[in-house]
């Protein structure tokens, strides 16, 4: 195999390397077909398979139920900000917007070009080092959804359980935490994530829908952001992303190998322990959220200065352990470990923080 | 190599293949970077130069002038059915749309949802078999823009000429015969296309933008929607299509290696002559479009009856000849014979043709 790195990034993100395998494997011919899965059609028998595929990956992975539906979109999280409120937001109505990073604040903006939103909790003050308290939460029981950010990528900080919501529908970019742990779908109203950091390539945007919603849909918008549009046409529609649905496909099945959901979260939890052992062991790293609220999938934290920060992502860069320089809003440091990064790399990066402290501190 | 089958798919469809062997050579990690394309952050250096090079590519193929912006989005044509009349069809503006077949429709139909639009020419009647004369066109002299599709993909209609708009923005859905021939980009305002027929694979939409029309967008759009956000932040506004923007990069970079766009347009000459030679041989294939506006890229004819055309495209698959089967509004044979559809592919088909028609005529 080709020599590879250790990838940090935050999105696009690692992929599992049996799954990159068996896409290179492939990738001038699928067995019996005789095409590349970039050069069949999207409403061939073969295409079919691909997409129910990653909808049952999908479905068994988060025990998702019979009365929600799996969309494969594009756009991204970026699009879903707009299409949301456009689909679930009424003139007459107002939604509930919790704010707990840099996310959540470009969710509601968008929010507020469609309607009337409400700025249920916002934890700029603190600088988004954690999520609100039921008490904190100012919450309207009319409001046609409350949207949260299961876990924000740049911050750091995620939700560890979702918060009470009521009847009101609760609505989750969960873009950076998706497939990293065990939830109740439920819960949920909509969860939308971007494919690229736990599920696959860019290009691909999964929503997850509950079916009764679709009831309050208004007439009259653009076909493509009409989430009516794709359920009736199961995704397809238009062209999707083909090649991004089949490598999620893919990532399912490696996914369900690994022993599921389940099985990755105790994984996630024990890479993540690893670099926040070393992080709650000194002065010299100082995590940016709070303890309960610190992310499985971002690690973020500071070092006592900027050059020190600076060097610390030289050197690191130099030794194979990309990506690690954190947000150009944040500053700092953000080990972004999502599933499919390997242990050996966290290993790794732990034996570099102790090593530069030692030299630094 | 695997074996591969002859691809006559409209879409997604055929693919270089020295694309393909280069994108499997590298699908674990691009030489000196230790990723793969699809893991790598949209932020990197070597994404940068990545899109570069797509975008180079596109500019030089196509002599795009520098006032044009060459944008790489999400949601293939049928978005930009809407995105294109929000940002350039105002209140108390109409814009001309010309409906050459289905896919005029539907961008006609999305219109209708933003605006007032004017049926310049609808050529229905003829079940869409040519473009209509200029005389046969009611061109409003003070329209926002008028929209035509330069090659109808389903009945295999293709302007050859650029309808004479005057100082009228044209706006171009170009998805099925973009650089399959030399165009004057100068003459368009806006030209849009989905990736997956002539550039790349599915997922990418390619939108071409003079640089004066973005004064002409509204406030208040999504900012997903608004083709300013793309300029400005040169098509990574969010995160797009990595994958697909690679693989593209490489199409273009074949298609400069084979002579450039003028090569091209003499080779899709040839092979489209081959087919339009044995349909106008004979009485048993008729092709759908008049001669004079008939596609260099879908071929569309038909046979005596539907149980000929049946067996024919039975028969064809059975001997590797993929994808013939016409879409289903219109019926039929169509035969996609992309830029990078092989010759050999053609003269298997004229050969099957032949023996097909001794057989059955």
């Amino acid at each position: 195999m080709t020599e590879r790195i250790f990838n940090f990034s935050a999105g696009p993100a690692v992929l599992p390397v049996p799954v990159l395998e068996e896409a290179q494997r492939d990738l001038l011919s699928l067995p019996g077909v005789g095409m590349s899965v970039m050069e069949i059609s999207h409403r061939s028998k073969t295409f079919d398979e691909i997409i129910a595929g990653a909808e049952s990956g999908m479905r068994e992975l988060l025990n998702i139920p019979g009365n929600y539906h799996i969309l494969f979109l594009q756009g991204g999280a970026s699009l879903q900000f707009s299409t949301v409120p456009m689909n679930f937001l009424p003139a007459d109505g107002s939604a509930d917007y919790v704010i707990t990073g840099s996310w959540g604040k470009k969710a509601l903006k968008e929010g507020k070009k469609v309607g009337s939103v409400n700025v249920a909790a916002t934890m700029a003050d603190g600088g988004f080092t954690r999520v609100p308290s039921r008490e904190e939460m100012n919450l309207n029981p009319h409001a046609a959804y409350v949207h949260i950010t299961t876990n924000e990528t740049i911050e750091g900080v995620e939700w560890k359980r979702e918060p009470e919501v009521g009847d009101v529908p609760l609505v989750a970019d969960a873009s950076s935490n998706i497939l990293s742990r065990e939830i109740d779908v439920n819960r949920y109203g909509l969860i939308y994530a971007g494919a690229q950091k736990n599920m696959g390539p860019s290009g691909v945007t999964v929503v997850i829908l509950r079916d009764d919603l679709l009831q309050r849909v208004p007439e009259g918008l653009a076909t493509m952001l009409d989430y009516r549009t794709h359920v009736e046409n199961k995704s397809l529609y238009n062209t999707p992303n083909t090649w991004g649905i089949y490598i999620l496909g893919l990532v399912c099945k490696w996914l369900k190998d690994k022993g599921g959901v389940a099985a990755m979260e105790r994984e996630n939890e024990e890479k993540a322990q690893l670099l926040y052992d070393v992080i709650d062991s000194t002065d010299f790293y100082r995590g940016h959220a709070d303890a309960d609220c610190r992310s499985l999938m971002n690690v973020t934290f500071r070092l006592p200065d900027q050059e020190l920060e600076k060097k610390f992502v030289s050197e690191a860069t130099a030794q194979g352990l990309d990506g690690l320089k954190g947000h150009r809003s944040v500053g700092g440091i953000r080990a972004s470990i999502y599933n499919a990064f390997p242990r050996a790399g966290v290993e790794a990066l732990v034996s570099f923080m102790k090593d530069f402290e030692r030299r630094n501190g």
